[in-house]
């Protein structure tokens, strides 16, 4: 059995950040701009749009802007970063489906194998923060097997609001203890410990693409550190 | 294409009512009653359950109590039933066990593989006034494919509140006509239909059990009607 924390309660529950952790959207929206926009350089814009991620939701967090979804914002941010690479005569319909790439992103290649094997010993969720149908809609795709999908549009919260990580542990009526988050992004595992969840760090070296220099270090903090979730699965004794 | 209404739009989700009409929650409380308390009527109890169903939630709908997850309002109707079968002394883990007999429903015969075909045409998701966790435990053990579930838990309304059928349009992006309600209960479909959605009534005459005659009749007012999940998926084209 699997314990966490002084209680030695069993771990039940691994709640997953999806961007960057599960899936690989850096890539996939090179993928997406080689074959839509080919003179442009898509290892920038992709970094260019998501940029404008954790900006915009800070406004939704600090009650700047009402309850936004991330599709929305995505948009927003879209249509600020085009113009900068020459595609500002992008049309609407255009537009609305390149938005609509984080629904598409292709998971990292060892993820789904994981998953599985994560899935025969614990229960699995989404803790993302985006939308309910971007996260339906790529795990129809991508075949991720999610026990349940859950968002900070449940919570009409987003990360790191503890709203979400505290969410994950009511939603399925077990201590936070009981439920590992399970991300590549440090700030997110802090604010899960605080609320005392356990964590795992997945070491994502290129999540920003292969000029960025991505920190993956090890961190003491977090319970976990796994190469990938084959190797988190091997850690979990699935 | 499958079109509904005069502006025919693609048919595009099946958002389906679960207690009933894809799980047979009689059937299965009567099993569990049969294993654990073989002397009670178990029958009669299910009923007299699921009896307390309408009028707790109906107290959520009206104001009258906050905010209730199906698992807390099933609780509180099972310690008033208890005692009308001779079962008022059951200790509170038996008690609480029973209560999660709502997580380990049975599917119908035909619902699963019903489910597989309609999922390779369109995106299925739940629409229960059971919570998400439960309703993620029932889809796990019973290997039911849902690319989302969605709940009242989500909308923090209760069907037939039009929240919760606006809702399910709201979440994947399309228009209320663009999905259709798959309900073994004529009052769901009614108010899904006055939201503007497209109506399958599904008929589960056994869904009470043998003694109480259900109405299954066909009704003019809903686009289709289906003796099961897999006629659905012949009239459906899947």
């Amino acid at each position: 059995m699997v314990t966490t924390g002084p209680g030695s309660v069993p771990l039940e529950i691994l709640a997953f950040d999806v961007f960057g952790t599960v899936v690989d959207w850096h890539g996939s929206i090179v993928a997406e701009m080689a074959a839509i926009a080919p003179g442009v350089d898509g290892d920038a814009f992709a970094n260019a749009w998501r940029e404008g991620y954790q900006p915009a939701m800070a406004r939704v967090r600090s009650g700047e802007l009402g309850w936004t979804r991330i599709d929305d914002l995505h948009r927003s941010i879209l249509d600020a970063v085009l113009p900068r690479f020459g595609l500002g005569a992008m049309p609407e319909a255009e537009r609305r489906r390149l938005n609509l790439v984080w629904h598409r992103l292709d998971p990292w290649p060892e993820a789904v194998a994981g998953l599985h094997r994560l899935k025969s010993r614990f229960r699995l969720c989404t803790l993302s923060n985006g939308n309910l149908g971007l996260l339906a809609n790529m795990a129809r795709r991508a075949a991720l097997p999610w026990d349940l999908i859950l968002s900070a549009e449940v919570f009409r919260h987003y990360k790191p609001d503890p709203q979400t990580y505290l969410g994950v542990a009511e939603v399925f009526d077990v201590a936070p203890s009981q439920v590992m988050l399970v991300a590549a992004h440090k700030s997110d595992l802090r604010a899960a410990k605080d609320c005392g969840l356990a964590t795992a760090f997945v070491a994502r070296a290129a999540e920003y693409g292969a000029k960025v220099r991505n920190d993956v270090s090890p961190d003491p903090a977090f319970d976990l550190h796994a190469s990938g979730f084959d190797d988190l699965a091997d850690q979990l004794g699935c």
